[in-house]
């Protein structure tokens, strides 16, 4: 049901049944490695491609969220998702190992709540009761196709992110024990000009704050409603300019509960410049940490709005600025 | 509503209130040019980049149909759409022109089915009252992504297709005059283990396949109850394909209401090998001549099935076969 100009409300509210989050041996080193289902010792994960490895990530997400609702694959209807690699290679093979109905997303980074948000929708207007919403994303598979293969030891500025090798995926359903997905905000494309893909954080900052403001007057609800709000994958520099942004659109978000997926996921040791980035870093930071946190009690209401930088390398040469996108989707214990 | 394993019937019959279609030079010169609402003389759309002059393309599209609508711009609520090019930049760029809430799809050259199935069901919902759904292709833009840049002349084999210069959208909306998107099913990736690129007509006719037949599975009717079905695509190698598994699968479909949108798209003396491709085919096959022959009284109910074929060149290099998908859609007048 919509409500204002751009948020769905969701009166069924479909519930996430499970979760599958996988990540590579970097994460895994990270101070979210208790939250995650499966942690790689090998960049590789015994594949002769990194891109096969970042399929394989997903596949695997697939089947441990299958196997924690207590599901077969057979009685997933949907999967909804997608991922940085060019036509989502990743996803679609992923989906060819799956052999359901496949919704094909590209949202970039943002694709990790695109997909919870259509899937939302999907359990909710049944017309589906099982659905897989999901992405991943891998380190070096995407550098090498965003900017430079990593052996060519290219240096990158402070205001660069560090791409996740990580995957994520939700299991919703129409009914049982787990949260509530109750509202989604569908961002619009919001380009201030910045052209620098080592500067994406502050590329998205914008969409993130044009999201959360049309979330928040679509409810007539403020930031107080949540116990958390996690941007996705901003960084230290984005996020700090959201929150500049966010001020002067008289939409103060109090601190203690304002972060950011890119900054949860690595610690403060390792050497990620401004943070993380990459479909599956938000996907598996909320489907692991924030949704393990929710279990917890520690949450109850949380508002995730993932942000995308939807250039290409050729949009990119041909000298256009980075399009950007956020969707914000509201979990409820 | 789910019906069946994958299909989606609306029972508030969303409408298709207006349609945009423009296309390039040599599709102005094929069969189907009375049904376009524009042709370009210049492939280049007076654009520095081919890439540009796709987007462009999509622009038009979206300028025409909310005109023909007696709508505005700030009336849209979505934009659903996606195209050929990595990360999709045409319908992004698009997007970040039209500024409303954005979903960007991927599934190649079914994208226009996958867009209009989906958006069909923001409607039916009401999770939207008009939705703009579509996409593009541009004949040398893809050439040279998917395969070479067109200057090197490079040959091709009879079994290859000519990717169409087109733009096709539909505006949806919850009720007024025009055709109803009354179901659509959504299809899963099919693989048959075909790798080669210049064949995609046979890689992606067992997914329409498996789509047509799930189709008349879930509703529980034959081929019969349509005047006209058409994939979307296949050309005449993978139509007859199609035509032909279609009778192993014991759904014969008869062969005068049995079409392809790759086709209708060019005359048999325009040199396109087996036939037309591209997201903008089916897309403005199907927005321009099919639905024109639907108001003028030739046709009742049409059924779309879209096929699109998920490679990309890396894949390809990586020795991977082609998965595939079909998304059908069924109109009425």
């Amino acid at each position: 049901m919509l409500k204002g100009h751009q948020t769905w409300v969701f009166p069924n509210k479909p519930t996430i049944l499970s979760t599958g989050t996988v990540v590579g041996p970097f994460e895994g080193k990270g101070p979210l490695a208790e939250d995650y289902d499966l942690i790689h010792g090998d960049l590789w994960l015994g594949q002769d491609s990194y891109e096969k490895a970042e399929k394989k990530m997903m596949e695997e997400a697939f089947e441990i969220a299958i196997r924690k609702a207590g599901l077969q694959k057979q009685d997933i209807q949907f999967f909804l998702g997608g991922d940085l690699l060019n036509q989502i290679i990743s996803s679609s093979f992923a989906a060819r190992t799956l052999a359901v109905p496949y919704l094909g997303l590209f949202g970039a980074c943002s694709t990790s709540m695109q997909s919870l948000a259509l899937g939302a929708l999907l359990v909710d207007s049944k017309s589906a009761n099982y659905v897989l919403c999901g992405t991943a994303s891998h380190n070096t598979a995407v550098e090498k196709q965003f900017r430079y293969p990593t052996e060519y030891g290219a240096q990158k500025p402070p205001t660069a992110q560090w791409t996740a090798t990580a995957a994520g995926v939700a299991l919703l359903g129409p009914e049982g024990d787990g949260p509530k997905v109750t509202s989604a905000t569908i961002g619009r494309i919001v380009d201030m000009g910045i052209s620098d893909p080592f500067n994406m954080g502050s590329a998205m900052a914008p969409a993130a704050v044009d999201t959360l403001t049309a979330h928040f007057r679509d409810l007539g609800i403020s930031p107080q409603e949540y116990d958390l709000i996690a941007t996705g994958d901003l960084a230290r520099v984005g996020h700090q300019i959201a929150r500049d942004l966010l001020i002067k659109h008289d939409l103060e978000i109090p601190e203690e509960i304002f972060t950011d997926c890119g900054i949860l996921i690595y610690g403060e040791d390792q050497p990620v410049m401004a943070g993380g980035s990459g479909c599956g870093c938000s996907a598996a930071v909320a489907y692991g940490h924030i949704l393990n946190r929710m279990k917890k009690g520690e949450l109850k209401k949380v508002l995730i709005a993932a942000t995308g930088a939807l250039l290409s390398p050729l949009s990119y040469q041909q000298k256009e600025s980075i399009p950007c996108i956020a969707y914000a989707v509201a979990i409820e214990a």
